[in-house]
């Protein structure tokens, strides 16, 4: 099937059978969507020997194409790793079904009783890259929040996330849903996520899943709606008023625990008044090998400071290296980080509540914090259960995209005869 | 001001404008912006006289341009229809503030507790035909819900909404807010609309206000999200299981009320078995001058009846005219809505609650009703106070576009210090 297809004629006929699929897809039962992913994660553990059998061709394949030793990483499949996508359905399975909710409900004068309902979405589209275990992910998620998904996987990964798709149909079929449920885009040909980019009518949403580049790609090219974040330049402010072992913990678990994920902390802005707190700050941060650049006041606290230039405020490292500033109090810092976020999550210390109040109320980033490290940016952390990613948009989702942002919703009016006068 | 300037450059300005006042309208109090709004009114009834030469002014222009009576009709502005313009400014003084509403809490195993805030969602783009009215309703709306607005009305109401927006801003500087909160496109020149449509960055969401044309040119051409709807070609279905009374009265009422709002209906689906209450329901819709196009069986029971075509079940009239089919029991009922409908609002008649839960969960129409007329496919009739318009769009809003559906939302985690293991 490989790159032998007219790609606009594939997409149209993947579009169509998604359209097809999510309208039966929207009166599936909670038990038939289960039974479907459960059978899936079955699928996958008596799959074992041929998803690394694929993943071996994909691997060679990428190593052909000298991808990085990351990038190998992240493409490589073991047997642990399978069983952990396994473990990913059936919690997915687990998770309660959002779709059939009472939102909201209220009686109107006249006696009509309405209800705002959730409904699924439609058909969403996630465009990813070498991740293989995103196919099931994805997959799952938009399937339990009752919708048709297109997939398509990066190239590197196409035999595994090829073979890991052939379970989730399986899976499909065992429990009697449509088999178009969930699609796998055939073809390594990258002309067809520009055809996905301007499927409106077929696609609702398109969630974007990888690098840089590719989320600037799918939020510049689009004309379907996207959830996505760009990036996550996060800021901890310490406050004049901080408790220093929280200002501490927090800023070296924020930079820290994982430096590549976008809920990490890039700049930490600290009040003149609390500069007495910043050597306590930046020793486990040294001590852990992050890399420290400062404006010239916290260059002169500590000679291991290297010299922050004007684009460092603006730069999301992804790495153990944390930009810091001095900033004349919570004022101050709401206003750097609304020159310089990225409206994904920002953090203030402080045992003052008037102050973290104000913190909480003006910065306007998706997700803001009051004393908690931003690596709790993350649908999990958050009681979801499971995310497709965290956006940063301001149109239906935004933060952690779980399962009751993967729908949309519809009125129910019940009357028992009324007429408009 | 008018077709003089460089239209792209002119439109970066007001949109640079409109996200500075965005973003000092979202931390506005309710009282200013409530205060705003009653400044506005009181400004609009100081200035009747001038808004009244203005609009003479479009009069003119309009019928020099040959426009129609009934556009005419809705270009007129006289002292009633101003003071109707005013009250409708203190209405929405009057409505609830949603911004800053709680609308989800919970606390999480580690102590940190989560918070899902309303916030504005930016900047809102309305584009309107010659409806002055609009200038400050729409007006009206975004900025109770905190939000800065881009107006661009029609050409022919072009010195009217003028003067209306001129009391606007009053109101705006008396209430100590921006006054490019609410701006009006101070050009008639139509290239406006197009940049409008690609602000992406600019403009959060964009609102068509007027006939089919308008509203499909900018669902084709937006690279913003719109909230709209094409036509509603709404749907009555009398089950087999209808009380005769409310199949007779709800029938006259979403067909006949006002039959030029998209909630009214265009078809009528009747059950087989229900056929001995045509007779019945068509009489008092023939009385009131209604045209009846009908099926076959249909027109067997009524020789006033015409001949109903293929094209018939995809029209909207929004005129005196129905559409009518005898179906076979609800299931062939959604079957015919789903192939037909435009996803606004439906109706079942029926007294057996289990085939119209069937009917309520299976019709996939921002608003479904049971036993109640169609033309209560409004904000205001929903308890909403007021709606910019009704979304058949999945995304962010659907059915009345009320203040909340205006809005977006952050997140708040507060915690004691919490970092993640």
């Amino acid at each position: 099937m490989d790159d032998i297809q007219h790609i606009p004629d594939l997409m149209q006929a993947i579009g169509a059978q998604a359209k097809t699929a999510a309208k039966k897809l929207a009166t599936a039962t909670t038990v038939q969507k289960n039974k479907a992913l459960m059978e899936a994660a079955t699928a996958l553990r008596a799959s074992i020997p041929a998803i690394m059998e694929a993943n071996t061709k994909d691997i060679e394949y990428g190593k052909a194409k000298n991808l990085s030793a990351a990038m190998i990483d992240r493409l490589l499949l073991n047997e642990d790793r399978i069983e952990a996508i396994a473990m990913g359905l059936e919690a997915i399975a687990n998770l309660p079904d959002p779709v059939g909710d009472i939102m909201a409900s209220w009686d109107r004068p006249n006696g009509l009783h309405i209800s705002r309902v959730r409904v699924p979405l439609g058909v969403i589209g996630v465009i990813y890259e070498s991740r293989p275990n995103v196919t099931a992910d994805a997959g799952a998620l938009c399937l339990k929040a009752g919708n048709a998904v297109i997939l398509r996987g990066g190239s590197e990964s196409f035999h595994s996330s090829t073979r890991i798709h052939g379970c989730l149909v399986e899976g499909l079929q065992k429990a009697g849903l449509p088999a178009d449920a969930i699609q796998l885009v055939p073809t390594r040909d990258r002309a067809a996520v520009g055809e996905m980019l301007t499927m409106t009518g077929v696609i609702d949403i398109i969630v974007p899943r990888g690098g840089r580049s590719l989320v600037e790609r799918v939020q510049t090219e689009s004309r379907v709606p996207v959830f996505a974040h760009l990036e996550g330049i996060c800021h901890v402010y310490v406050d004049e008023a901080a408790d220093i072992e929280k200002a501490v913990a927090i800023n070296l678990n924020a930079k820290m625990r994982r430096t590549g994920i976008c809920g990490s902390s890039e700049t930490l802005l600290v009040d003149v008044k609390a500069a007495a707190m910043l050597p306590a700050i930046l020793e486990p941060l040294f001590s852990a090998g992050c890399e420290i650049r400062g404006d010239i006041q916290v260059q002169a606290a500590d000679n291991r400071v290297k010299s922050a230039t004007d684009t460092d405020w603006d730069t999301e490292y992804l790495d153990a290296i944390l930009s810091v500033k001095m900033v004349d109090g919570v004022d101050d810092a709401i206003t750097h980080i609304a020159a310089h976020s990225s409206g994904h999550t920002e953090s203030i210390i402080t045992e003052n509540t008037e102050t973290a109040e104000k913190f909480l109320n003006l910065v306007d980033s998706a997700i803001v914090m009051h004393n908690a490290s931003t690596q709790f940016a993350d649908g999990g952390e958050f009681g979801m259960g499971a995310e497709i990613g965290i956006a940063t948009g301001r149109i239906h989702a935004r933060g952690p995209v779980g399962l009751e942002q993967l729908t949309s919703f519809k009125y129910q009016v019940r009357g028992n005869g009324q007429t408009r006068p």
